[in-house]
């Protein structure tokens, strides 16, 4: 009976392993007062293509850019204006290590600034997330231990629904710092 | 023996939390004759800019938009013109849950009367569906409730495989309909 | 006791089917030579804008495209100029399954060439790879046997960052072959 | 003297023939409560291909397109879903007649509605107009009759500068049609 | 014989009316160290939009816009966050008066920055110039004093064509001030 | 009497000086088998920016590039890969001579495979043609020499228009070469 009743802990853990294992959460580590873009791209010219839609987008944007390579030698390739966010950039992308993965940090600017420059980068997939919330990177790692992207959990749970206040609250704010025109 | 037997109980109990609850499956609530967009975005302007990218879409269109917030009061922003629309996709927002999340419901219009306006919204990261099938969200949800898109059930599954005949009706139906032109 | 015994195994047993089935890894069966671009759309009109797409991007590209019906039939819907390449594309939609996804394979092309035109596509949510890498497609499946897309492994994990060495070669590669110009 | 003064008078006329027929005015001729788009695009693609943009961005909307194919029996090319308006666009052509040029009449929808997706009409190269105003074609003519789009005037001479007053009626103009929020 | 003199006199006379009268040079009278780029949009919408693309391109960006309004009241619409340059624009504005142009003076910024979010501008048909050198724009007025864009002249006369050296300049030029990556 | 008529002959000839010199029409000389794009930009970057525009497009694309830098040494500057498409866009340019003009002849691809690309370049304010026909470009020049486009005549005058027989060929045609499906 003792040896039936290891066995089952044994196989539940061993489940636990098989199930626990392939999802993982990865925070990224965020340079202070930065804000994150994470996309999928393909390919190595990625880097320098990112490099010009930033500098393109902004006059004095600074920002570091890494994307995990992921065929022959698999480095994380990294380009940018500021050695301290090209570090973070590079660390993170080696921390959460997905195929084709990109990661920008951004200062003295914003990812509305940039995101279409982005999006209209030839190689580039998809944007998974553009904030300056903490952020949470949710990766599928397979028995090779190759990962892929399958989300990300950007800033916090919702709490509740804008009431009429909070409405005009919010249309106020966005005309004050003039990102709208009020009438 | 009991007592362990009961540990043991409690521990896969556990377990079955710590595994089964990150990933949550959450059935879209639509409302009858609609179909629903959904995508990420940052930053409390993308209720308004989402707006605008509907008005300058479609004439007539009745649409419902509801953003989750993820920092500071983290509540669900909302706009449209039509208030059942907006009622839904608040409710909607607020069941996912997920930061920087989007939900629109359109009535009146296609998503493909709609989408490129939605895509180039200068906040707008992705889209994750357009669609007028029953849609579950699937979620992942951290230890601290904190939520991240992983991705959508969007209708059913593929069933088969287009046979000629299947084909020439398909060409037939998008040139009835007027979408392609026949020769 | 024996009998709680055998509930408890059958309920951790039940519980491994609950958690383990729902998220499947689909290895993609790539045709030699040809690169893989999968992505999200809505409506079967997708199939004949993604030929148009492809045909609009490159003079002699030859490719096949399929696309999962998600209503009604829920056929796989597809076109191309290859039949070789259609057939792949095909079988590898009927593999995946999931609602609204499409899979096109390319040859005498690289995905840098279309991408921009898919994105263009009307119909088109979003692009979850493109690339030459072997590809697993991870998805989620509900009890129903519904599919969504999840993610994709893209490739290899990341081995390691560039050195200046690494930085030279590439910049050197991708000048080499014409994509970006030398001072 | 007479002989001078006949030269003087062939030379003048020889000046006018030269100077005065270059440049034209072509009114065109809109059709009641539509709305006209002029551009230039290449090849006869185009009819089909600003047919679907059209018929992809607003549900019902009404429209007639002529094209003015510039190579081989030069013929205007057209498209649409109203055959009034396809009627008056194929006149206005035939009347302005520069190589490339297209024009689209538009009833139950605007420009806003469509310009973006004519913008990504593959063959599209310009617009120069959108616009419910009266609106007159600048053609520049060569001897051999072959003509050029300059430009367009498109409605009424500026009159003045809006005041406090002007600019508050504009927002509360733009905010009661729905096209801007109110805070 | 004075009476056919008389009759050439006026028929010259009006020659010159008609020919000498519609091309139109107006100077760009530029504020000092700005950039403009003149446009034609339609919709006095465009002022808002305008304004929008502009403060999303850059973060501290210095601007101001005028839109002819070429219908009813047909004002100098206006907007932007620097005062001087919202009054060069508005009197630029006037002073051409062509219907349905638009005419932005940047400062902080570069056209580089803000060029792709106009043409995003649902309203904005097309961009005549984007430049900080003298202007002149060429414009036709018809009879009735309603105005039409033609073009511009931007800057100087092409006066040669570049050698190596000047070759590796520009490349050297472009690589050091940060717009592209050198090897 | 006399007197009065060489005024009236002086005042004629001034009036030709005035009227005809500021519209002249620059006939392109296209190379054989080529296609040629006309457009307008501002900073001497675009010939870089339009380099990879191309290169990314179509794999195996011949091209030339020439750009009329109007500020400075005002050189025609000039990329691609194709010297004799090189050598050809900066002739051609240097007989335009408008500022911020650019010019690109194209082998072993088509207009339509890049000019979307074309249109995202940031720089890129508009493009005038895009063509196999023989191209005349109208440029306005002033007093000082400096120049302006005004627009293209683009192949052949409009003979008629199509008949159902040529809308049923064209339509054919366009799905025989592939670029739209038939049903």
């Amino acid at each position: 009976m003792i040896f039936n009743w290891l066995n089952l802990y044994i196989w539940c853990f061993d489940l636990s392993l098989v199930i626990a294992m392939p999802v993982l959460e990865i925070k990224v580590d965020m340079p202070k007062e930065s804000n994150v873009i994470i996309g999928t791209s393909h390919f190595i010219k990625t880097v320098e293509d990112l490099y010009e839609a930033m500098v393109n987008s902004v006059p004095n944007i600074k920002f570091g850019i890494a994307f995990c390579e992921s065929s022959g030698p698999c480095l994380v390739r990294r380009e940018g204006n500021d050695s301290e966010l090209v570090e973070a950039a590079t660390k993170n992308a080696l921390n959460i290590g997905a195929g084709h993965m990109f990661i920008i940090f951004i200062r003295d600017a914003y990812p509305i600034n940039v995101l279409h420059a982005i999006k209209r980068v030839p190689e580039v997939c998809t944007i998974y997330c553009a904030t300056a919330n903490p952020v949470k990177v949710i990766v599928y790692e397979d028995e090779d231990g190759n990962r892929g992207l399958l989300g990300v959990i950007d800033g916090l749970r919702t709490k509740g629904v804008e009431t009429e206040k909070d409405v005009k609250e919010r249309k106020e704010f966005l005309r004050k710092i003039g990102y709208k025109l009020g009438p």
